[in-house]
């Protein structure tokens, strides 16, 4: 196979209906692409899959929401992607044509650009004398261009909204009310599942970079004073291959592997919740038909990481022609977006810590003489004691005879600082937030990757069962009536019962068998001439061609249990 | 309850989590709904009945695929959207605030507004010197407002894309794959879930009309020459409540109830397919928990059709404060959309129709005289060979004794029309198309709405147990070791066979089973001094507040049989 496997992938997926190029029929548009039948399918069942390993499993923790893809711009202000979310540009002066600067100068000098600045870009434009790859015209000025995709929210110009590039924003912005309706415990994960776009320069990945995927994410908040992770010890001993940030800047490029345990305990991971759900998406991946050495986890270095993050832990696969490729990251967002939405919205979206016993704290206050503010004020006695209950004690000049508050000056001998102890009953703080995030159509890829194999002429699609688009046909082994019928039968009984299948009669069981294996049906349900005599049909297994017996009543049961979670 | 029940249901989702306005924290965007986290579930039991409904149990004409929200603006010009997806605006020239303009005439004179074009709005705001209701200032003239979010797809500013403001156009322009994909057999129903957007004015109405929600839709692609629907059996008894077009026009309001075979029978619906959608349309609102009595289907007029559609029944369902609301659109398209997409992209979207048997067809052709074009035309035969063979003759002026092709005259002496009798194995055509479209959002109101009952001070969500967002609460009787260890090893159980649950402990039972009434929770699965013997536990009803002892061991079965489908 070799170099084209990817082409075949792809030709085999527009073929028989996983993913094609949207609009195909206007010329298409680069980094937008449609699920076909059998895509939406296995793209679902990873999606379930998901959602069973990182939310359902963990319902005392977590709550999956549904937010819009459009908010305002205050939203996208507040969280910094107004400002930081960005990919340097640069355009031809002659043909106008534009590029992403940096992947341009790479792919024309071969210089690394990580981490450059767009006056550095433009320099090493005009360095290596790199001109537009269309028309060989003089390149102008690298600047930044913004991947938010801009709208207009109603009927006024001014109401600038965007679309989402990652579902965060929604959680954090519903963070009180979701922490509220969960009877307002920490730890809290809130999980989304949705559609996020990105306007990229120029995608050219195929499936891998889409201007518009669907986002599996979620927002872990934690009390960064009880940051222990009870759960730990589900995962302690499972292995993880990282390649820490250290390691890069020392020029290692191999990652090492580190249990859990160890990762917490030397500090190489932000915390036990960041390494906890690092060790699920291991397993998730490996859920997905990923064997462990074909996936790292890679920290990114301080330039590299978004705005947000205090460390990030991109989770690697290695897949054909794009060699690894990122699928999911796990960032310690500490309380960059609670407390920018608080800044921004005046909205106090602190969570209160309860101490374990109260606390006894030193605080000055004032103690008011009501007789020699009567006595030395009279009639204007009330606005005066208004005055002295709203004292700042941290902001108020006592150095004179007389302080000044609110425009009024008042002497000094109607009232004294008096220092007092107060028990105290706990404190706000933000919580902290650890984000895996996955992208559902990218690993829709990698399992089509993992999954392509090829025996003689025959491709199969070794696609984990419970992932399959399609998990049985059923055949009549020879176009007889009474075997059509009872095949017939056992379909529609399957569907009945909730499964995908499909029912063939046409050309040789053989001819049959090919057809399924390429969009990877993990089961086929032969009918034959022993079906007649003892009421049992054959399974045949994909990946094996062994074949089983079964009783036709025991097929729903038996498909049940061979699709079930382990 | 009465008058406020829609603010109890309200007051109760923002509360236990099930939807609250999105962006609240930044004062709200009206039209923009957060799913809570029981919102979220119950909204994905919603689109998961329907999609068992719709596309699972007829998945031999029923596949499902994923296209962008985001589309270039030439699908919308082709589709029509550009040009007619509009509603009226008017601004107010003192303040400047914009309002629907039919619905403030409606609020503020009670003139219908139905089917008035802008200047015909204007008009009676003139005549009925209808002002701004905020600051009372003049308005100016009624336009036309277009509700597709405008955006731009990469650097280029001129590359106009809109968000789609249904599933359809996504399915049309990708029509030709899935039909490929598919074995190239009609009937054919392309069905899609996702995000839609549509930049309503000033929407008011809560969750009803939202600017962004989750369409549920259909196309379904037959043959008009074909049209006869081989799954009619299943529903042709079912009886629809149909208020007709025609009885609208004759001031009758209250629908009548017809058999789908009368639908069909009378012409009533556009065809047996139109009747089969919406006979399974009103099976799955049943299924939701709305009584037949409280739905029915109402003809459009033409004036109030969308301009793709040649009929269309909304489905209507009676919710409190709103009244009846559209839960589902049923619009024939018939070719207009692949034709519209053919004209406008170039791409034939066509469809081969074989006959049962060839056809002998007469046709005209051209029998060109070789020698004599070589004798008269010399060296340019072979530009006369090439004009003869490119003639048009339905275009072709056969009246003189020249002929012009390609701009070049050329003798009549040269060839000779004649008329040949040809086999004709088939023709072309556009599919038409029936689509059934729903809002999920809309649906979720319509259970809450349906669902809710207050028993003396205690609220009831009576959710059907398949929708329901938790399917069982699990609790010790009193809080006693041995109970405790049992229910959590239960909860445990429950959580790894695949059911959303809670555990609680905390309060008295009666407290417990409230607070899980109160969120529809139809079962509760309760531990007490008898499980110590026997193994068993009781099950209370949340409807009915029966209980019954079940053997924990038979837990799972129980619920997944209590859980499956009729």
């Amino acid at each position: 196979m070799g170099e084209d496997k990817y082409e075949r992938i792809v030709d085999l997926a527009v073929r028989r209906g996983f993913f094609w190029p949207s609009y195909e029929i206007y010329g298409g548009v680069s980094g937008l692409y449609d699920l076909g039948p059998l895509g939406t399918l296995l793209k679902r069942n990873i999606v379930e899959e998901w959602r069973r390993v990182f939310v359902q499993r963990h319902q005392e923790y977590v709550v999956e929401i549904e937010t819009p893809m459009i908010a305002p711009s205050r939203v996208f202000e507040a969280s910094g992607h107004v400002e930081s979310f960005t990919d340097p540009i640069v355009e031809c002066t002659k043909c106008g044509r534009k590029y992403r600067a940096d992947h341009l100068i790479e792919a024309a000098s071969g210089v690394k650009t990580e981490g450059m600045k767009p006056e550095d870009l433009s320099r090493v434009i005009v360095e290596k004398s790199i001109r537009c790859p269309q028309c060989g015209g003089p390149l102008g000025e690298v600047r930044l261009f913004n991947l938010l995709f801009k709208t207009t929210i109603g009927p006024y110009a001014d109401a600038v909204g965007y679309i989402r590039p990652e579902a965060a924003q929604g959680m954090f912005t519903a963070f009180r009310r979701v922490f509220e309706a969960s009877r307002e415990k920490l730890p809290l994960g809130i999980a989304q599942i949705g559609r996020v776009a990105r306007n990229e320069i120029s995608p050219r990945q195929g499936m891998v970079r889409l201007r518009e995927f669907t986002i599996m994410e979620i927002e872990f908040f934690y009390d960064p004073k009880n940051p222990s992770c009870p759960l730990l010890d589900r995962v302690r001993n499972r292995r993880l291959r990282i390649l820490t940030a250290r390691d890069r800047l020392s020029e290692v490029d191999r990652p090492s592997e580190y249990s859990v345990e160890e990762l917490v305990r030397e500090k190489i991971v932000s915390g036990e919740w960041h390494a906890y759900w690092m060790a699920v998406a291991s397993e998730f991946i490996e859920r997905l038909g990923v064997d462990p050495s074909d996936t790292y986890f890679e920290e990114k270095l301080p330039h590299e990481r978004a705005h947000y993050a205090s460390q990030v832990f991109d989770q690697l696969v290695r897949v054909s022609r794009w060699g690894w490729i990122e699928v999911s990251g796990h960032a310690n967002r500490t309380d960059y977006d609670l407390s920018r939405h608080s800044l921004y919205s005046g909205s106090d979206l602190t969570v209160y810590r309860r101490y374990p016993s109260p606390v006894s704290v030193k605080r000055r206050r004032v103690r008011i003489d009501k007789q020699a503010v009567l006595r030395i004020y009279g009639e204007k006695a009330p606005e005066i004691f208004r005055a002295l209950s709203s004292i700042n004690l941290d902001t108020l000049d006592l150095s004179g005879d007389e302080v000044e508050i609110k425009g009024l000056r008042i002497s000094k001998d109607v009232f004294r600082v008096e220092e007092v102890e107060e028990l105290v009953h706990g404190e706000k703080f933000f919580p902290h937030v650890i984000e895996p995030s996955f992208g559902a159509e990218r690993l829709l890829y990698v399992v089509l990757d993992r999954a392509y194999s090829e025996e003689g002429e025959r491709v199969v699609l070794k696609i984990p069962p419970r992932l399959a688009p399609i998990t049985a046909g059923i055949y009549p082994l020879i176009e007889e009536e009474d075997l059509v019928r009872i095949a017939r039968k056992i379909y529609r009984d399957l569907v009945e019962a909730g499964f995908y299948v499909i029912y063939d009669e046409s050309g040789s069981i053989g001819r049959r068998y090919a057809r399924a294996d390429e969009i990877g049906i993990p089961y086929g349900i032969t009918v034959d001439k022993q079906t007649l005599e003892d009421n049992t049909v054959t399974i045949r297994f994909r990946d094996t061609r062994e074949q089983i017996r079964v009783r036709i009543e025991d097929l729903v049961d038996w498909l049940r249990k061979s699709l079930s979670p382990s």
